[in-house]
Parts: C-alpha cells; structure tokens; sequence
C-alpha cells in the first residue's frame, strides 16, 4: 500500500509508492524508448487497461470495448488508492499516513495521435468534459482535499506512455505549491483589496508583450517570473477560483485555447516535452475565495539542477518577452480575439 | 546583465539569465555528450578560464599556471554578476532587481577525475577547505544574503563539464528552501524546545534502519521522508548553524563521510548522476540559531513531473529504508564509528 510520509523539517508529504520500482538495479537501466511498443491505450486494446471508469462513446458500443473517443480509467500503477485507510502513523518524530487518494489516467484519443494541439478543437473540447466529469465526481468524496489534473509529455517530461493521455491524482491534503500560491494571493488581496491574477491579466492585456495568444474567455501569457524557457499560463478573464464552474462556452473556449499555445510550443520548439498542470481551489474545505484557477505549461528545455533544488531560485535563460515574440512568429493564434 | 524578477503571487524569485542560449533553436538539440572534448579546467589549460580567484597550490608556483591541487574561478556564464548594480526596478505590479551576486566554479582535481569518491580523503579535505575559504571571505559582502555551495555530477543532473567540480552561488537574498527549512525548525523548537535535526539524529542513531555510515562528528543517513530514491544527507551530530564553524578535524571528518555517501551511491547504482546541496545558515541577517547545517546528497533517478511540479509532493518509488539497506550492503563504509 503507498503510504505518505511528513517532513518533519518542512512539514511537507512525499508519497513512498514501491509498485513501480525499488531495487537499485532498476535504476541502472537508461529510460525506455517510450516509441513503438504495443500500446494498451490505443482503440481495440481495452482489455489491457483496468475497466473504465467513463467513457464519452458512440450509442449502443459496450464498456470496455471500441467506440470510444475519451476513456478514463483507473492508473494501472498508482500513487496512491481509494481503497487505502487513511490512519495516522506515530513514530517518535515521524509521521504518515496511509496513502489512501484516487489515480486516474484520461486517455485523450482512440488513435495514437502524439500531441494534443493535433486534435480538433471539439475533440480537445471532448477531454475537457471528461476532466470536468471526473473533477464534479471526486468532489463529492469527503477524503479528498485536491483534484491535481496533469499531463506528462515526452518521456523526458515523464511520461511513460506515448499515447496521448493524460493523468488525475486525488489527494488528501492541500498541495503545497498550491497552498502557497492561495497564500500569496491572499496576501495580496488583503493589501491592494484585488486578485493578484485578475490584476497579472489587466497588466498583461494593456502591456500585451508577453501574451501568446487570446480568445472570448482565456489570456495565454508568458508569466512574468517564468521560472522555465516558454513556460506559458492559460488564464480565465472573469475571475473564478473552481475549475469546476466552468461553462459550456468555456469549455470550448479553453480547447482553443490550448490548441493555440500548445501549437505554438510544437511549432516553435519542434513538440517539445512538456508538463502541464491545472491549478484550481482546493475541495472540501470551503473554495479559497481569492485564487484563481488556471493551466501552467512547463516546457522542459532546461536541466533543475544543483542550485535550484538547493534554494527553489530558477535560473532561466530565455527572457518571457522574447519567447512570446517567437512563440507569436512560430504560429499566429488561431481565434485571437 | 542577469535580472532578478519575483513572482508576484508566491513572491519567489527567478534569475533571468539570458548569455547562456535565448532563441529557440537553442533548444532544438539534444544534451550534448560532455565527456571528450576539450576541458577547460585540466591542469595546463588554466589561460581557457577566467583568472583564479584563489588557488591552493604548491610554493613557487604561479597564479594561473600548473601546481595546484584545488582552483576557485568565476564561473564563465555567471547566473548573478559581483559588478552589477543592485537597483529595485517596480512596473505595475511587477517588480525585479539587478542580478547582483556570485557564481564560482571550484575546480576539485587537475586532473580529469570524474568522481570526488576516487579521490583521498586528503584532497577531498582541501576541496571543503576551498569551500570553506570563499564562503568566509563571502560572508563579509555586505550585498550577499546566502551563501548556495553546491555540485552537479553528470549531464542528467545538470553538468556541464565532466571535470571534477562544485559550485558556489552567493544570492542577495535567502533562498526559498532554505527559509522554509528554517521555518519549520523554529516552529519545532517553539514546539518542543529541540532542534528538529538534533531529534532526528538522535532518533535516526538509535533506530539505524536509515543510517548508511557514521564517523565520528558526522552521520549519513537515508532521510525518513525522501523525496528521491537514495537521497541522503550528511548532518553534523553536534547542533551547529553554520558551516563556516566547522573545526579543522570536522573538515576532515567531513571528507571521510563525503568519500563514505558518494562511494556506497556509486557502488550501488555505477555513478548515478547526482545534485548535492550544503544548506547552512543565512548571513548578515544574524544566523538562524534553530537552523542546523547539512549536505544534501540528490540521486537523479527519477523524472520529476507533472504531479511534482503541479503539487510540490514527490512519488518516491523506493522506501529510504531500502535504499540504506542496498548502500550498506554495496560498500560496507570506511572508519565506521
């Protein structure tokens, strides 16, 4: 069973999962070649997944078999399992916690298609409702605290399938990159009376040189503090902390405009690998008022190294205006508003 | 000149460092194998750096020749400038600073060893004397906050040159990852009235399921909460904060521990790459009494993704129990006490 662990230090938690890997001798291996193999997302291969949890499929297709076009079901080697306990552990200084949460993969296509920004906006429009459907579910389970949305791609960036999916963890406590950026808003708030996100989109949007792309409802900027090479966020306009009040136009409208920046990246950076991530307030313990929800993409270019582990400082070589002005000539957005 | 930009809603900061590479087609190709080319820093070629900062070498010799054991130079792509000003610049609700610091290389061997576990314990001494001379001399720059000594082994890790060498990056303000590690000290003590590293030494020593070696003012350990498979840290067992109090026989315990950690991680996983980190208290800011300074050794084994980066929890696949276990068994640890 995973378990999690605190930091007494920090008071942080990591997550002791030994299914995937454990003895050093799987680590002398370089990282597989993710290109090729059998692939157990691909459309007719069903049996090779645990069984669905929800598929968006044609009338009259069957559970776990073709006819699908988004499918998500549980994570085959997952971090951390509903049907867990979730007892506390004392040892002397030490704490844990049974790992108990939820590992959801959402795979995005029946086809084997690569990246994201090749799917048609509706398909795109397709895997936002399946988080969304997933997101409204899991909040109603009064174990959780946050639902952390994430895509991995390239293996570089993690990502162990070449299919094009992506990943939802359920956990039982706030994150801590999370809880510092709600924090940090809050600061703000109780200093200027405003949402430091809603004034980034004012300066932004007048300032329009570090903005990659706009539509109806979304900003996709170049933040100013970008801590990597082209890390881009998408942003709502109209303030809103839950992910999960998102409309049928926004839904939309946030598949163009992923299409835009994640075309923009492939295009400029030859598919680079990536993670991206959608921060919104946490669950079950009242929405944070003052955040305001958001996806980050996180290019991986560079190496986090020694210095960056060792202060949480990042040193990026690409200034953000400069990479919106290539991100921009690379491919003018589609649906700029 | 590098710029120092702070994220207006967590309020960290990010160095943008733009001599290194900027366009996009910086990008495009892949790590370049750093083994083989020419090196800068191997005994002969010292013209190929910047002139030494400080040397130890042997009487009679010259400054910027042959005959030296450890060589201190600026680093030749430097993330902060000791020249720069140190300007607040405010727009909007951004605001940024000129990226005013140090960045050293230290040269560990001149000759192209490519591991500090081959080397003696006498040299891997001299190596923290040389630390230990420019963070002395470090501390007396009244615009410096932090002092960041650190290595990176390997390209995977963040290495770009194979020789032997460690790096020091002096910040103008405390690192992030520091501040919360002493946030969390002091909360501890307020708590229980000890330090929470004495504790967990004290702990660590009588339960030794984590322990990997121990000298005699020295303990490496398998950290109960590691974030990475094999992490491991190196803490002084006697309570101090700062590194710069470190006695001549702790030098060279430290030495002994050092060649002890790097030597069983070598063993166990054929040189793995790695990120090491010495986290030691702020200066010219009165040191942090609850702080205890360490090493932090960081195997780099696993992708850091998605999950990581959207959350700040780390999936750690091998229980640090295990990983003792495997180091313990791979090299038994010299001058065990």
């Amino acid at each position: 069973m995973p378990e999690l662990r605190k930091d007494p230090v920090t008071e942080g938690w990591v997550i002791i999962a030994t299914e995937r890997s454990k003895r050093p001798s799987d680590f002398k291996t370089k990282p597989e070649d993710i290109k090729g193999s059998f692939c157990p997302f691909c459309n007719g291969n069903e049996e090779k997944t645990p069984p669905e949890i929800v598929a968006f499929r044609e009338p009259g297709s069957k559970q776990d078999q073709p006819g699908w076009w988004v499918r998500v079901v549980p994570n085959k080697f997952p971090a951390l399992r509903p049907e867990a306990l979730k007892n506390m552990h004392r040892n002397g200084i030490y704490e844990s916690m049974d790992g108990s949460g939820v590992h959801e993969v959402i795979i995005e296509n029946p086809t084997h298609e690569a990246s994201i920004e090749e799917l048609s906006e509706r398909q795109i429009s397709e895997i936002i409702w399946a988080w969304l459907n997933r997101y409204q579910d899991l909040k109603n389970d009064k174990s959780l605290r946050y639902i952390q949305i994430f895509k991995n791609f390239g293996s570089i960036a993690g990502a162990s399938l070449e299919h094009v999916h992506s990943q939802l963890i359920g956990t039982p406590m706030i994150p801590t990159v999370v809880r510092d950026e709600i924090e940090g808003a809050k600061r703000y708030h109780a200093r200027t009376g405003h949402c430091v996100f809603c004034d980034m989109i004012r300066q932004e949007t007048e300032n329009r040189e570090r903005v990659t792309s706009e539509t109806e409802m979304f900003i996709a900027v170049e933040p100013y503090a970008s801590r990597f090479p082209f890390e881009t966020w998408i942003l709502p306009k109209q303030h809103e902390p839950d992910f999960g009040n998102i409309t049928e136009a926004g839904v939309r409208d946030l598949a163009r405009s992923l299409r835009n920046a994640l075309g923009q990246l492939g295009k400029a950076l030859e598919k680079p690998p990536y993670n991206m991530v959608l921060h919104t307030s946490p669950i079950n313990d009242g929405a944070a008022e003052d955040y305001h929800w958001h996806v980050e993409i996180l290019p991986r270019l560079t190496v986090v190294a020694g210095f960056e582990w060792g202060t949480g400082f990042y040193i990026n070589p690409t200034k953000p205006e400069d990479a919106a002005h290539y991100l921009r000539e690379a491919m003018p957005p589609y649906h700029i508003h």
